[in-house]
Protein backbone atom coordinates (compact mmCIF):
# COMPACT_ATOMS: atom_id res chain seq x y z
CA UNK A 1 0.00 0.00 0.00
CA UNK A 2 1.39 3.22 -0.89
CA UNK A 3 -0.07 6.67 0.52
CA UNK A 4 0.39 9.97 -0.81
CA UNK A 5 -0.37 13.11 0.66
CA UNK A 6 -0.91 16.75 -0.73
CA UNK A 7 -0.53 19.58 1.78
CA UNK A 8 -2.66 21.84 -0.22
CA UNK A 9 -4.80 21.74 -3.65
CA UNK A 10 -1.71 24.17 -5.37
CA UNK A 11 0.36 21.31 -5.01
CA UNK A 12 -1.45 18.75 -6.42
CA UNK A 13 -2.81 18.37 -10.30
CA UNK A 14 -5.85 16.91 -10.90
CA UNK A 15 -4.35 14.65 -13.42
CA UNK A 16 -2.34 12.94 -10.38
CA UNK A 17 -5.55 12.03 -9.02
CA UNK A 18 -7.36 10.56 -11.66
CA UNK A 19 -8.82 6.56 -10.76
CA UNK A 20 -7.13 7.22 -7.31
CA UNK A 21 -9.15 6.72 -3.99
CA UNK A 22 -8.89 10.14 -2.89
CA UNK A 23 -9.40 11.72 0.92
CA UNK A 24 -10.34 15.27 1.24
CA UNK A 25 -9.52 17.17 4.44
CA UNK A 26 -10.56 20.18 5.69
CA UNK A 27 -11.05 20.48 9.50
CA UNK A 28 -12.01 23.94 9.63
CA UNK A 29 -14.80 23.62 8.36
CA UNK A 30 -16.19 22.13 5.14
CA UNK A 31 -15.31 18.71 6.06
CA UNK A 32 -17.35 18.87 9.22
CA UNK A 33 -20.15 21.03 7.89
CA UNK A 34 -20.66 18.19 5.27
CA UNK A 35 -20.53 15.60 7.14
CA UNK A 36 -22.84 17.32 9.60
CA UNK A 37 -25.61 17.87 6.73
CA UNK A 38 -25.39 14.34 5.51
CA UNK A 39 -25.81 13.08 8.91
CA UNK A 40 -28.13 15.01 9.62
CA UNK A 41 -30.59 14.11 6.83
CA UNK A 42 -29.51 16.69 4.15
CA UNK A 43 -30.57 14.48 0.49
CA UNK A 44 -27.39 15.62 -1.47
CA UNK A 45 -24.25 18.49 -1.20
CA UNK A 46 -22.95 19.65 -4.88
CA UNK A 47 -20.00 21.52 -4.40
CA UNK A 48 -19.12 23.97 -6.57
CA UNK A 49 -15.86 26.78 -6.97
CA UNK A 50 -17.64 29.97 -7.19
CA UNK A 51 -20.46 31.90 -5.91
CA UNK A 52 -21.82 32.58 -9.27
CA UNK A 53 -21.77 28.71 -10.02
CA UNK A 54 -23.54 27.87 -6.97
CA UNK A 55 -26.49 30.28 -7.82
CA UNK A 56 -26.76 29.35 -11.93
CA UNK A 57 -27.43 25.60 -10.06
CA UNK A 58 -29.34 26.37 -7.46
CA UNK A 59 -31.95 28.56 -10.33
CA UNK A 60 -32.43 25.46 -12.16
CA UNK A 61 -33.70 23.37 -8.32
CA UNK A 62 -37.20 23.92 -7.18
CA UNK A 63 -37.23 26.22 -3.78
CA UNK A 64 -38.79 23.71 -1.24
CA UNK A 65 -35.67 21.26 -2.19
CA UNK A 66 -32.48 23.76 -1.94
CA UNK A 67 -30.43 25.63 0.38
CA UNK A 68 -27.42 27.19 -0.75
CA UNK A 69 -24.64 27.32 1.62
CA UNK A 70 -21.08 28.42 2.07
CA UNK A 71 -18.51 31.15 2.77
CA UNK A 72 -15.97 34.01 1.83
CA UNK A 73 -13.81 35.16 4.20
CA UNK A 74 -15.41 32.54 6.94
CA UNK A 75 -18.42 34.55 6.78
CA UNK A 76 -21.60 33.99 5.03
CA UNK A 77 -22.30 34.85 1.49
CA UNK A 78 -24.99 37.54 0.73
CA UNK A 79 -28.15 35.95 -0.55
CA UNK A 80 -27.03 32.26 0.71
CA UNK A 81 -29.25 30.53 3.43
CA UNK A 82 -26.27 28.90 5.47
CA UNK A 83 -22.98 29.81 6.17
CA UNK A 84 -20.29 27.23 7.07
CA UNK A 85 -20.81 26.65 10.39
CA UNK A 86 -21.82 22.89 11.17
CA UNK A 87 -23.83 24.16 13.93
CA UNK A 88 -26.23 25.91 11.28
CA UNK A 89 -27.36 22.59 9.44
CA UNK A 90 -29.67 21.28 11.96
CA UNK A 91 -32.06 18.02 11.03
CA UNK A 92 -34.97 20.90 11.04
CA UNK A 93 -33.25 22.89 8.18
CA UNK A 94 -31.66 20.30 6.18
CA UNK A 95 -33.85 17.22 6.11
CA UNK A 96 -34.30 16.25 2.70
CA UNK A 97 -32.72 18.98 1.33
CA UNK A 98 -30.23 19.53 -1.93
CA UNK A 99 -27.63 21.89 -0.55
CA UNK A 100 -25.27 23.90 -2.98
CA UNK A 101 -22.46 24.60 -1.46
CA UNK A 102 -19.46 26.95 -1.75
CA UNK A 103 -16.51 27.21 0.32
CA UNK A 104 -12.83 29.32 -0.23
CA UNK A 105 -10.69 25.67 0.37
CA UNK A 106 -12.75 22.78 0.74
CA UNK A 107 -15.17 22.60 -2.49
CA UNK A 108 -12.32 23.76 -4.67
CA UNK A 109 -10.27 20.57 -2.67
CA UNK A 110 -13.22 18.23 -3.66
CA UNK A 111 -13.70 19.56 -6.83
CA UNK A 112 -9.95 18.88 -7.85
CA UNK A 113 -10.63 15.48 -7.11
CA UNK A 114 -13.48 15.12 -9.33
CA UNK A 115 -11.40 12.56 -11.69
CA UNK A 116 -10.24 10.65 -9.23
CA UNK A 117 -12.26 6.82 -8.70
CA UNK A 118 -13.45 7.69 -4.97
CA UNK A 119 -13.84 10.79 -3.56
CA UNK A 120 -14.00 10.75 0.21
CA UNK A 121 -14.76 13.61 3.02
CA UNK A 122 -12.74 13.43 6.10
CA UNK A 123 -12.44 15.22 9.21
CA UNK A 124 -12.13 14.80 12.98
CA UNK A 125 -15.77 14.04 13.41
CA UNK A 126 -15.81 10.83 11.32
CA UNK A 127 -12.23 9.90 10.83
CA UNK A 128 -12.70 6.31 12.08
CA UNK A 129 -15.60 5.50 9.71
CA UNK A 130 -13.06 7.05 7.02
CA UNK A 131 -10.32 4.47 8.14
CA UNK A 132 -12.76 1.30 7.78
CA UNK A 133 -13.92 2.49 4.60
CA UNK A 134 -10.76 2.93 3.26
CA UNK A 135 -9.60 -0.57 5.12
CA UNK A 136 -12.67 -2.15 3.28
CA UNK A 137 -11.59 -0.69 -0.03
CA UNK A 138 -7.92 -1.48 -0.01
CA UNK A 139 -5.49 -0.13 -2.25
CA UNK A 140 -3.82 2.93 -2.45
CA UNK A 141 -4.49 5.98 -0.36
CA UNK A 142 -4.36 9.62 -1.71
CA UNK A 143 -5.44 12.93 0.71
CA UNK A 144 -5.61 15.71 -0.77
CA UNK A 145 -5.41 18.47 2.50
CA UNK A 146 -7.59 21.79 1.60
CA UNK A 147 -5.32 24.14 3.46
CA UNK A 148 -6.15 27.58 3.93
CA UNK A 149 -6.55 30.42 0.71
CA UNK A 150 -4.24 27.98 -1.22
CA UNK A 151 -1.69 26.81 1.45
CA UNK A 152 -0.64 25.12 3.84
CA UNK A 153 -3.24 23.98 7.07
CA UNK A 154 -1.64 22.52 10.61
CA UNK A 155 -4.81 21.24 11.38
CA UNK A 156 -6.00 19.54 7.63
CA UNK A 157 -2.34 18.00 8.37
CA UNK A 158 -2.79 16.62 11.34
CA UNK A 159 -6.27 14.84 10.84
CA UNK A 160 -4.30 13.78 7.49
CA UNK A 161 -1.83 12.50 9.52
CA UNK A 162 -4.07 10.70 12.54
CA UNK A 163 -5.60 8.98 9.54
CA UNK A 164 -2.43 7.89 8.06
CA UNK A 165 -1.39 6.60 11.69
CA UNK A 166 -4.82 4.72 11.96
CA UNK A 167 -4.87 3.01 8.78
CA UNK A 168 -0.67 1.94 9.28
CA UNK A 169 -2.25 0.45 12.87
CA UNK A 170 -5.17 -0.86 11.02
CA UNK A 171 -3.07 -3.54 8.95
CA UNK A 172 -0.47 -1.47 6.51
CA UNK A 173 2.31 -0.94 9.07
CA UNK A 174 4.60 -1.46 6.37
CA UNK A 175 2.88 0.73 3.85
CA UNK A 176 5.19 3.20 1.82
CA UNK A 177 4.38 6.49 2.31
CA UNK A 178 5.52 9.85 0.54
CA UNK A 179 7.39 12.85 2.06
CA UNK A 180 4.14 14.73 2.59
CA UNK A 181 2.50 11.39 4.72
CA UNK A 182 5.41 11.26 6.47
CA UNK A 183 5.48 14.22 7.50
CA UNK A 184 1.73 14.54 8.78
CA UNK A 185 2.04 11.85 10.84
CA UNK A 186 5.27 13.05 12.77
CA UNK A 187 3.24 16.52 13.28
CA UNK A 188 -0.38 13.93 14.38
CA UNK A 189 1.91 12.67 16.82
CA UNK A 190 3.63 15.58 18.35
CA UNK A 191 0.40 18.23 18.29
CA UNK A 192 -2.61 15.80 17.37
CA UNK A 193 -3.48 14.61 20.92
CA UNK A 194 -5.82 16.92 22.10
CA UNK A 195 -7.43 18.22 18.74
CA UNK A 196 -9.99 21.27 20.42
CA UNK A 197 -6.44 23.09 21.39
CA UNK A 198 -5.07 22.21 18.48
CA UNK A 199 -7.70 23.96 16.54
CA UNK A 200 -7.65 27.36 19.05
CA UNK A 201 -3.72 27.45 18.46
CA UNK A 202 -3.74 27.07 13.98
CA UNK A 203 -4.07 29.98 11.79
CA UNK A 204 -7.89 29.57 11.00
CA UNK A 205 -8.59 28.34 14.08
CA UNK A 206 -7.58 31.74 15.96
CA UNK A 207 -9.45 33.44 12.78
CA UNK A 208 -12.48 31.72 13.23
CA UNK A 209 -12.66 33.14 16.73
CA UNK A 210 -11.37 36.40 16.15
CA UNK A 211 -14.92 36.71 13.65
CA UNK A 212 -17.18 35.39 16.62
CA UNK A 213 -17.07 31.60 15.39
CA UNK A 214 -15.24 30.25 18.00
CA UNK A 215 -18.03 27.94 19.10
CA UNK A 216 -17.43 26.23 15.82
CA UNK A 217 -13.89 24.64 17.17
CA UNK A 218 -15.44 22.11 19.33
CA UNK A 219 -17.59 20.80 17.00
CA UNK A 220 -14.84 20.51 14.58
CA UNK A 221 -12.95 18.94 17.53
CA UNK A 222 -15.38 15.89 18.29
CA UNK A 223 -13.46 12.84 16.91
CA UNK A 224 -15.93 10.18 15.94
CA UNK A 225 -19.30 13.10 16.34
CA UNK A 226 -21.24 11.94 13.18
CA UNK A 227 -19.98 8.45 11.57
CA UNK A 228 -20.22 8.84 8.13
CA UNK A 229 -18.50 9.02 5.13
CA UNK A 230 -19.75 11.35 2.41
CA UNK A 231 -18.55 10.19 -0.95
CA UNK A 232 -18.39 12.05 -4.72
CA UNK A 233 -20.68 10.53 -7.56
CA UNK A 234 -20.88 12.73 -10.45
CA UNK A 235 -20.09 15.94 -8.72
CA UNK A 236 -22.69 15.18 -6.05
CA UNK A 237 -21.99 14.42 -2.17
CA UNK A 238 -24.01 11.56 -0.81
CA UNK A 239 -23.50 9.18 1.77
CA UNK A 240 -23.84 5.81 0.32
CA UNK A 241 -27.48 4.14 0.61
CA UNK A 242 -26.06 1.84 3.87
CA UNK A 243 -24.73 5.33 5.85
CA UNK A 244 -27.84 7.24 4.44
CA UNK A 245 -30.19 4.44 6.02
CA UNK A 246 -28.25 4.39 9.34
CA UNK A 247 -28.03 7.77 9.61
CA UNK A 248 -32.14 8.67 9.18
CA UNK A 249 -32.91 6.50 12.02
CA UNK A 250 -30.87 7.40 14.20
CA UNK A 251 -31.24 11.51 13.31
CA UNK B 1 9.51 38.66 15.14
CA UNK B 2 7.43 36.75 12.84
CA UNK B 3 8.59 33.33 10.75
CA UNK B 4 6.60 32.43 8.15
CA UNK B 5 7.37 29.73 6.53
CA UNK B 6 6.00 28.37 2.31
CA UNK B 7 6.32 24.61 2.15
CA UNK B 8 6.55 25.16 -1.58
CA UNK B 9 7.19 27.66 -4.35
CA UNK B 10 3.79 27.49 -5.37
CA UNK B 11 2.47 28.14 -2.06
CA UNK B 12 4.21 31.45 -2.36
CA UNK B 13 2.84 34.76 -4.12
CA UNK B 14 6.11 36.77 -5.38
CA UNK B 15 4.35 39.73 -4.18
CA UNK B 16 4.04 38.22 -0.54
CA UNK B 17 7.82 37.95 -0.46
CA UNK B 18 8.55 41.62 -1.77
CA UNK B 19 10.16 43.70 0.58
CA UNK B 20 10.72 40.68 3.06
CA UNK B 21 13.93 39.17 4.38
CA UNK B 22 13.35 35.78 2.42
CA UNK B 23 15.72 32.61 3.21
CA UNK B 24 15.45 30.05 -0.10
CA UNK B 25 16.64 26.37 1.23
CA UNK B 26 16.82 23.26 -1.28
CA UNK B 27 19.03 21.62 0.63
CA UNK B 28 19.33 18.82 -2.73
CA UNK B 29 20.70 20.15 -4.17
CA UNK B 30 20.52 23.93 -5.60
CA UNK B 31 21.47 26.11 -2.07
CA UNK B 32 24.31 23.14 -1.46
CA UNK B 33 25.77 23.73 -4.46
CA UNK B 34 25.71 27.35 -4.74
CA UNK B 35 27.15 27.78 -1.35
CA UNK B 36 29.61 25.26 -2.07
CA UNK B 37 30.46 27.01 -5.57
CA UNK B 38 30.43 30.44 -3.88
CA UNK B 39 32.66 29.14 -0.98
CA UNK B 40 35.07 27.84 -3.74
CA UNK B 41 35.68 31.33 -5.45
CA UNK B 42 33.22 31.32 -8.07
CA UNK B 43 32.69 35.29 -9.04
CA UNK B 44 28.99 34.73 -8.89
CA UNK B 45 25.93 32.54 -10.42
CA UNK B 46 23.14 34.09 -12.70
CA UNK B 47 20.29 31.92 -11.62
CA UNK B 48 17.42 31.00 -14.76
CA UNK B 49 13.93 29.42 -14.63
CA UNK B 50 14.41 27.82 -17.76
CA UNK B 51 17.68 26.16 -20.27
CA UNK B 52 16.88 28.69 -23.16
CA UNK B 53 17.21 31.98 -20.74
CA UNK B 54 20.20 30.56 -19.42
CA UNK B 55 22.18 30.41 -22.83
CA UNK B 56 20.34 33.17 -23.82
CA UNK B 57 22.25 35.29 -20.58
CA UNK B 58 25.42 32.76 -21.22
CA UNK B 59 25.71 34.32 -24.94
CA UNK B 60 26.73 37.58 -23.58
CA UNK B 61 29.42 36.28 -21.72
CA UNK B 62 33.24 35.92 -22.64
CA UNK B 63 33.70 32.43 -22.88
CA UNK B 64 36.87 32.75 -20.52
CA UNK B 65 34.63 33.80 -17.76
CA UNK B 66 31.73 31.92 -18.12
CA UNK B 67 30.24 27.88 -16.92
CA UNK B 68 26.68 26.86 -17.68
CA UNK B 69 25.42 24.54 -14.69
CA UNK B 70 22.26 23.32 -14.05
CA UNK B 71 19.76 19.73 -13.90
CA UNK B 72 16.95 18.21 -15.64
CA UNK B 73 15.68 15.34 -13.92
CA UNK B 74 19.03 15.63 -11.50
CA UNK B 75 20.86 15.02 -14.83
CA UNK B 76 23.73 17.38 -16.76
CA UNK B 77 21.69 19.50 -19.28
CA UNK B 78 23.24 18.73 -22.74
CA UNK B 79 25.54 21.14 -23.70
CA UNK B 80 26.69 22.81 -20.01
CA UNK B 81 29.84 22.59 -18.31
CA UNK B 82 28.43 21.48 -15.14
CA UNK B 83 25.23 19.56 -13.69
CA UNK B 84 23.58 20.18 -10.07
CA UNK B 85 26.39 18.22 -8.14
CA UNK B 86 28.22 19.89 -5.63
CA UNK B 87 31.03 17.61 -5.76
CA UNK B 88 31.74 19.29 -9.37
CA UNK B 89 32.10 22.99 -8.49
CA UNK B 90 35.97 22.66 -7.32
CA UNK B 91 37.87 25.52 -6.58
CA UNK B 92 40.14 24.51 -10.00
CA UNK B 93 36.59 24.52 -12.03
CA UNK B 94 35.01 27.67 -10.71
CA UNK B 95 37.51 30.58 -9.49
CA UNK B 96 36.30 33.82 -10.76
CA UNK B 97 33.83 32.42 -12.92
CA UNK B 98 29.94 33.88 -13.41
CA UNK B 99 28.13 30.34 -13.29
CA UNK B 100 24.51 30.67 -15.25
CA UNK B 101 22.48 27.91 -13.33
CA UNK B 102 19.14 26.22 -13.93
CA UNK B 103 17.68 23.83 -11.95
CA UNK B 104 14.18 21.93 -11.55
CA UNK B 105 13.25 23.33 -8.09
CA UNK B 106 15.99 25.78 -6.18
CA UNK B 107 16.15 27.98 -9.08
CA UNK B 108 13.05 28.94 -9.61
CA UNK B 109 12.64 29.38 -6.19
CA UNK B 110 15.18 31.89 -6.22
CA UNK B 111 13.75 33.91 -9.29
CA UNK B 112 10.29 34.26 -7.09
CA UNK B 113 11.88 35.90 -4.43
CA UNK B 114 13.65 38.60 -6.53
CA UNK B 115 11.33 41.49 -5.36
CA UNK B 116 12.53 40.48 -1.32
CA UNK B 117 14.42 43.46 0.63
CA UNK B 118 16.49 40.41 1.02
CA UNK B 119 17.31 36.89 -0.38
CA UNK B 120 19.65 34.55 1.33
CA UNK B 121 20.25 30.52 0.32
CA UNK B 122 20.63 28.17 3.38
CA UNK B 123 21.52 24.40 2.98
CA UNK B 124 22.76 22.89 5.92
CA UNK B 125 26.20 23.64 4.87
CA UNK B 126 25.57 27.20 5.92
CA UNK B 127 22.93 26.93 8.82
CA UNK B 128 24.94 28.97 11.46
CA UNK B 129 26.07 31.26 8.91
CA UNK B 130 22.49 32.13 7.70
CA UNK B 131 21.41 32.34 11.13
CA UNK B 132 23.88 34.22 12.53
CA UNK B 133 23.26 36.94 9.67
CA UNK B 134 19.62 36.66 10.17
CA UNK B 135 20.33 37.57 13.99
CA UNK B 136 22.37 40.32 12.82
CA UNK B 137 19.70 41.93 10.50
CA UNK B 138 16.69 41.62 12.49
CA UNK B 139 13.10 41.96 12.04
CA UNK B 140 10.81 39.16 10.08
CA UNK B 141 11.81 36.68 8.57
CA UNK B 142 9.78 34.08 5.49
CA UNK B 143 11.33 30.74 4.24
CA UNK B 144 10.64 29.72 1.22
CA UNK B 145 11.28 25.54 0.78
CA UNK B 146 12.11 25.14 -2.73
CA UNK B 147 10.59 21.09 -2.93
CA UNK B 148 10.52 18.68 -5.44
CA UNK B 149 8.88 18.93 -8.85
CA UNK B 150 6.76 21.84 -7.27
CA UNK B 151 5.68 20.12 -4.17
CA UNK B 152 6.47 19.05 -0.94
CA UNK B 153 10.20 17.96 -0.02
CA UNK B 154 10.68 16.27 3.61
CA UNK B 155 14.51 17.88 3.63
CA UNK B 156 13.88 21.38 2.96
CA UNK B 157 11.48 21.43 5.47
CA UNK B 158 13.49 19.84 8.56
CA UNK B 159 16.59 22.18 7.53
CA UNK B 160 14.25 25.10 7.40
CA UNK B 161 12.78 23.14 10.92
CA UNK B 162 16.50 23.07 12.26
CA UNK B 163 16.87 27.30 11.62
CA UNK B 164 13.35 28.33 12.82
CA UNK B 165 14.83 26.18 16.19
CA UNK B 166 18.15 27.92 16.28
CA UNK B 167 16.95 31.65 15.31
CA UNK B 168 14.59 31.06 18.45
CA UNK B 169 17.22 29.90 21.02
CA UNK B 170 19.74 32.42 19.44
CA UNK B 171 17.51 34.90 20.74
CA UNK B 172 13.96 35.14 19.61
CA UNK B 173 12.02 32.69 22.21
CA UNK B 174 8.65 33.76 21.37
CA UNK B 175 8.87 34.66 17.83
CA UNK B 176 5.24 33.98 16.18
CA UNK B 177 5.18 31.09 13.60
CA UNK B 178 3.01 30.56 10.81
CA UNK B 179 1.19 27.27 10.61
CA UNK B 180 3.79 26.19 8.19
CA UNK B 181 7.04 27.20 10.47
CA UNK B 182 5.39 25.09 13.57
CA UNK B 183 4.86 22.45 11.64
CA UNK B 184 8.55 22.51 10.25
CA UNK B 185 9.89 22.67 13.51
CA UNK B 186 7.80 19.68 14.65
CA UNK B 187 9.56 17.70 11.64
CA UNK B 188 13.13 18.46 12.40
CA UNK B 189 12.58 17.99 15.56
CA UNK B 190 11.50 14.36 14.89
CA UNK B 191 13.52 13.37 12.18
CA UNK B 192 16.49 16.03 11.83
CA UNK B 193 18.60 14.61 14.59
CA UNK B 194 21.08 12.74 11.73
CA UNK B 195 20.71 14.62 8.61
CA UNK B 196 22.53 12.00 6.04
CA UNK B 197 19.99 9.05 7.33
CA UNK B 198 17.36 11.82 6.83
CA UNK B 199 18.52 12.32 3.34
CA UNK B 200 18.89 8.94 2.39
CA UNK B 201 15.46 8.06 3.09
CA UNK B 202 13.42 11.06 1.20
CA UNK B 203 11.82 10.83 -1.73
CA UNK B 204 14.37 12.86 -3.21
CA UNK B 205 17.32 11.33 -1.65
CA UNK B 206 16.37 8.16 -3.12
CA UNK B 207 16.08 9.45 -6.86
CA UNK B 208 19.25 10.78 -6.33
CA UNK B 209 20.56 7.61 -5.01
CA UNK B 210 19.20 5.66 -8.03
CA UNK B 211 20.63 7.29 -10.62
CA UNK B 212 24.23 7.33 -9.04
CA UNK B 213 24.36 10.25 -7.26
CA UNK B 214 23.93 9.03 -3.74
CA UNK B 215 27.57 10.36 -2.95
CA UNK B 216 26.28 13.85 -3.17
CA UNK B 217 24.06 13.20 -0.21
CA UNK B 218 27.19 13.26 2.51
CA UNK B 219 28.10 16.44 1.29
CA UNK B 220 24.85 18.16 1.29
CA UNK B 221 24.08 16.74 4.65
CA UNK B 222 27.27 18.08 6.17
CA UNK B 223 26.19 20.88 8.70
CA UNK B 224 28.30 24.43 8.18
CA UNK B 225 31.09 22.79 5.87
CA UNK B 226 31.05 25.44 4.08
CA UNK B 227 29.89 28.62 5.75
CA UNK B 228 28.97 31.85 3.59
CA UNK B 229 26.04 33.23 2.76
CA UNK B 230 25.19 33.78 -0.96
CA UNK B 231 23.00 36.54 -1.29
CA UNK B 232 21.15 37.33 -4.04
CA UNK B 233 21.52 41.04 -5.46
CA UNK B 234 20.02 42.26 -8.83
CA UNK B 235 19.46 38.98 -9.58
CA UNK B 236 23.09 37.73 -9.10
CA UNK B 237 24.01 35.93 -6.52
CA UNK B 238 26.94 36.27 -4.48
CA UNK B 239 28.92 36.86 -1.09
CA UNK B 240 28.94 40.05 0.27
CA UNK B 241 32.03 41.18 0.23
CA UNK B 242 33.42 40.50 3.77
CA UNK B 243 32.39 36.76 3.14
CA UNK B 244 33.86 36.74 0.18
CA UNK B 245 37.27 37.81 1.42
CA UNK B 246 37.69 35.27 4.05
CA UNK B 247 36.44 32.21 1.81
CA UNK B 248 39.24 33.15 -1.08
CA UNK B 249 42.01 33.48 2.01
CA UNK B 250 40.27 29.70 3.22
CA UNK B 251 40.02 28.51 -0.48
Amino acid sequence: MRIDLFLAPGLADEQLLREKTVVVIDVLRASTTIVTALYNGAREIIPTTTIDSAARIASNLSSEVKLLGGERNGKVIDGFHLGNSPREYTPERVKGKTIVFTTTNGSQAVVKARYATATLICGLVNITAVQEQIQRVGGDLTILCAGREGGFSLEDTVCAGMLIQRVMEGRNEDAELSDGAVAARVIYRALGKVPLKLLRSTEHGKYLQEIGLGEDLPVCAAVDRTPVVPVLEENVLRLPREAAKAASVGG
